[in-house]
């Protein structure tokens, strides 16, 4: 249960959801945000967006954020969750593209500190074939998700263990995305 | 200068402006977000928010966020840059109130992780006269601070050093806002 009182049932708004609720003023550009870098207008799928939110969020250890969008973009990716868990264990041995290696790293050294990233990283990115607008959105993809995990975890809000509930949000998500 | 081409005079538009002007998609709801927590409704005064936000980006080494809110801060509150400076150093032995110094050990346990942030900390807060949205609202603030920190540091932006240019902002971002 979370540390405030959010007015809702949280196990029917686990995670963010019960504090999009208790605060929509903050709710609707914190959703607006994820609507852009996550599904909106990219060279990047929808599917490695998605993977890329949860790798970081693994990283920061929130369960509620990696189930989450692991699922979303198990959803999305032809390789399905398989690819999801490779990633998670080792972005470097698993079956992914050397431009989606490369914006992994940045987006590993973005959650460490921004002052991690350095010049070697974006060149590497660069030269494996990635813009400066997916290098651009891959570092605010991992800051944002820098801040969604600390504020769903800060509050101590409620995050299954159970994998079910993050596959049943899938096809909602995937079909009207995060401002419905 | 940024590490990847943002199409503007950084000297012109440092840290994140120039990032908000390279992509408007995302740079709208990041604002409407900061507009929100640090000048929306509150029981916390805008000093008190922006002087989180400076405290937060301080801890976070972010030369540009410290800078610019510790700017904004001290122009709104009635003690001004001393104090800015007092909570910089030691937010125990600053001449803030109890309840403010709470809050603001929630914002550092919220920096460094979710995880960090305890049940008794919250208690802490509460004892000390913090309602449930302060303690909400300074966690997303520190969580905010911890992606737009990261943003402007991964991606090499320009951070004056001199602080003149912070201090000559200050006037527009009081009157005006975020989203102006």
């Amino acid at each position: 249960m979370a540390y405030i009182d959010l007015g809702v049932d949280e196990t029917a708004d686990p995670g963010i959801r019960g504090l999009l609720r208790y605060r929509p003023e903050t709710g609707r550009p914190l959703m607006e945000l994820a609507e852009v870098l996550l599904r909106g207008p990219s060279t990047l799928s929808r599917g490695e967006r998605e993977l890329i939110a949860s790798y970081v969020s693994g990283l920061n250890d929130c369960g509620y954020c990696t189930n989450s969008h692991g699922a979303f973009a198990a959803a999305q990716l032809d390789e399905g969750r398989p690819l999801v868990e490779q990633v998670r264990a080792d972005p470097s041995s698993a079956p992914i593209s050397d431009k989606l290696k490369a914006l992994l790293r940045i987006a590993a050294a973005t959650r460490n500190s921004g002052h991690d990233v350095t010049p070697d990283l974006i060149a590497q990115a660069r030269e494996a074939g990635a813009t400066d607008a997916e290098v651009h959105d891959v570092v605010l993809i991992a800051a944002a998700f820098s801040m969604f995990n600390r504020y769903v975890d800060a509050l101590g809000t409620l995050a299954p263990e159970d994998p079910a509930p993050y596959e049943a949000a899938a096809p909602r998500i995937v079909e009207n995305g995060y401002l419905a």
